[in-house]
């Protein structure tokens, strides 16, 4: 089973890497990190950059796609290329999946066409211009595409995706080897959690660089 | 404020990429990921590498240092050069910290004798050998060290010190940006909650790649 995850400049790291900690870890799966350029891509905090293993090119049939979001996909969304590579492996994969902004690429691509999706909670007003449901939950499954809120939602994703790829067992395996026990000091992770003037506060400020545009 | 995050080979992903993305978007963090050589790093799964942006050499005085785990300890618990350079910046630091077997790194330069510590759960054990005490909870400080349980933990502990750095106030709002509202599909994320029967498989497998030796 082959795993792409893509790769632009300006995605957001966790989006990323927490996904494919679990799905990584399916036994038989193959993970294969692309860009349209191979070599280091760098994340939005500029601070790290993830190395893409294969030029979009060589990635043709990958069995599940997952797409991170970042500030880099208002780039992306106006990368026909880019766009068209996600629409074309799409036609077989068995899964196509995203983080974050990640959504607004498949929508984009066309492939969210009145499905129910998620987004990072400040991006979810801009699915429906792209044709997507906005559905406000964490993980939101609607056929063979997966959405995932932003980030750190990522995590949850692929423990979904796994119990459905290599059953429930798997799953719980994989949640108990990377510790997956959260416990957040803060309860604000959430919109509906988190008090409503810090919300306001981070809709107007630029703390959030992994928004879309 | 200098953060530095430390990569060696069979490093595992989300034990650095989870606290990067917390502690980076403090105001004021400068984020550099460092390795005995510059360039891209392998992860325990193999399939994703990070870069490495300066040697050790090059960093001599972070504010923080993070030391993530991964099979790779094993190898890094006998290089002695590596272990020197803990020691060093250690003694200007204003936290030192680890994630999963990261603590077995902090305790076998010495850093840790005496002191609560926590790391993977199947690596616990092998911290009062190197002069730990072993404390099975998901986030430990004591005194400027700062230990977490496996994998995941690192993002809980990121929250922890963020706070600590930068304010409660701060931390709220980097765990609403990164949508850490999280939400496990299973409950096996800690030996208290898993099946016993799921917590010896794993012992005995080699499923846990991340684990010390």
């Amino acid at each position: 089973m082959q795993i792409a995850i893509l790769l632009y400049d300006g995605f957001t790291a966790l989006d990323a890497v927490g996904p494919y900690e679990i799905l990584s870890r399916i036994p038989g799966a193959e993970v294969v990190f692309t860009a349209a350029r191979p070599g280091p891509v760098r994340t939005d905090m500029t601070s790290l950059a993830l190395t893409a293993d294969a030029a979009l090119g060589e990635v043709t049939a990958p069995d599940l796609l997952l797409v991170p979001g970042g500030p880099g996909t208002a780039d992306v969304l106006a990368d026909r290329s880019t766009l068209d590579w996600i629409r074309r492996v799409d036609e077989t994969t068995t899964w196509t999946t995203s983080v974050c902004s990640g959504s607004l690429l498949l929508a984009a691509a066309g492939l969210l066409t009145g499905r129910r999706a998620t987004s990072h909670w400040i991006c979810l007003d801009d699915l429906p211009a792209l044709g997507a449901v906005p559905t406000p939950e964490r993980v939101v499954l609607d056929g063979k595409y997966a959405t995932a809120a932003g980030v750190s939602a990522g995590i949850d994703l692929a423990l979904h995706l796994t119990g459905r790829l290599a059953g429930d067992e798997t799953a719980e395996a994989i949640q108990l080897v990377v510790e997956y026990d959260p416990q957040p000091p803060y309860s604000t992770g959430s919109v509906t959690t988190a008090p409503a003037p810090l919300v306001t506060a981070l809709r107007a400020s630029n703390l959030i660089v992994g928004a879309a545009a």
